[in-house]
C-alpha cells in the first residue's frame, strides 16, 4: 500500500500540472459503469477532451465500447488481480498522453471491496450502485462508501420492478459517510444524466 | 493460499465424516444470494437439516434473514477482507455443530474476483449471476466461472426490462468452463426453483 501511495502521488502531480480532472469509478460488477461512461461521453465530448482507462480481469470489451464513441481508451487487464493500482495508472497516462484540461475517467475492476483501499491519484472516487443490487450495500460494504465522495444510484428505470427505496439507501450511505453526495439516474434511459453532467463541470 | 488449502482439507474431512453437503455460493454484491437461500430453505427445511454460514464485510443483516426462517446461521464479518477463508469455515462448523447428513450453505462475501481462489472445503462452488449484471460477466471475470460447477442465472423476472440473452451468457460461461452446469430462476417469484431443489437433492 505504501508503494501504491507513492505512485498515486506521482500520478496526482502529473494530473495537476496538466489540469486533468480524474475520477475513479468503482462499483460491483454489472452496475452499469461502462454505459454511464458512454452516455457521459456523448453529452460531454463536444465541449471537452476526454480519456478513459478501463480495468477488467480479462477482455477489452469495455475499451472497445468506449472507442466506438470516438474517445481514446486504454484497457488494463488485471488477470487474477482484483483492482487497479497507481503504477498501472502512471504507465497508462504516459501512453494516453491526454491534452491539458482533459477529463480522465478510470473504470476500475467491478469489485465493491478491494478498490476502496487503493488511491489511483484521482480527484474523487465515485461509487455507482445499481437499483437491483439492493439498498443495504452501503452498510455491508462500508469501506467503499466511506472512501467515495459521490454515490450514483444507477438504473432508476428499474425501480418499478424491484424492492429499492432510494431514500433508505442514501440514509445508509450517510450513516457510513455523512459527507457523501448522491445522484440518481439511468444511464440507459438518460433520466438524471443532466445533473451528473452539471456535477462534473462544477467539480472540475 | 497453502495455509488455506490445508485448512480446506481439514474442513472437507469433517464434512465427509458427517456426510454434510456444503456449497460455496459466490457472486457479485446484490445478485440475490440471500433471497435464494431463504427461498431454498423454505422448500427444503421440512426434509433435511440445514445450516448457513454468512460472509459480509460488516453487519449481520443476512444471518438475521436466515435465522428468521428457523435455520441456524453464523455470521462472519471480514472487515476489510474480500473473501471467506477455510480457517474461518473450520471454526464456524465447530460452532454450528450440524447434524449428520445436513446441507451447509456458505454465502461468501459479494465479490466476483477474490473468492475464486479460496477453497473452503465445499463440494461445489455455485456462482450466481443476476440478469441486470449483463451477459458478459463470465468473460470479464473468468476465474470465478472456471472455478464453479454450477451457474445460477437469477432474477429472470427482470428479463423483460433489461438487455440480457441467457443463451449468450451460457455460451460465454461454457467458453471459460465447458463443463459448467446452468439453471435459470427467480428466487423472488419462485420460477425455476424446483429445478434447483432437484439439483441439490441429486448432487448431495
Amino acid at each position: 500500500l505504501a508503494a501504491n501511495q507513492y505512485a498515486a502521488e506521482q500520478v496526482r502531480t502529473i494530473l495537476n500540472r496538466k489540469r486533468i480532472f480524474a475520477l475513479n469509478l468503482v462499483s460491483s460488477p454489472g452496475s452499469g459503469k461502462t454505459t454511464l461512461l458512454t452516455s457521459t461521453i456523448q453529452l460531454l465530448k463536444d465541449q471537452v477532451s476526454i480519456g478513459v482507462i478501463e480495468g477488467d480481469q480479462q477482455t477489452d470489451i469495455d475499451a472497445a465500447r468506449i472507442r466506438a464513441t470516438g474517445v481514446p481508451a486504454l484497457q488494463i487487464n488485471t488477470g487474477k488481480g482484483c483492482h487497479l493500482d497507481a503504477t498501472a495508472i502512471y504507465n497508462a497516462i504516459q501512453q494516453l498522453d491526454l491534452a491539458d484540461g482533459s477529463f480522465l475517467f478510470i473504470e476500475n475492476v467491478g469489485n465493491l471491496v478491494c478498490p476502496a483501499l487503493f488511491d489511483l491519484g484521482e480527484a474523487h472516487k465515485v461509487v455507482i450502485l445499481s437499483v437491483p443490487e439492493g439498498e443495504d450495500k452501503p452498510l455491508k460494504y462500508p469501506h467503499m462508501f466511506h472512501a467515495s465522495d459521490l454515490m450514483i444510484i444507477n438504473k432508476i428505470d428499474l425501480l418499478p420492478y424491484v424492492d429499492f427505496n432510494p431514500e433508505t439507501c442514501i440514509n445508509y450511505a450517510r450513516r457510513i459517510n455523512p459527507k457523501i453526495e448522491e445522484l440518481q439516474l439511468s444511464a440507459r434511459s438518460g433520466e438524471g444524466m443532466s445533473k451528473w453532467i452539471d456535477w462534473l463541470i462544477q467539480h472540475k
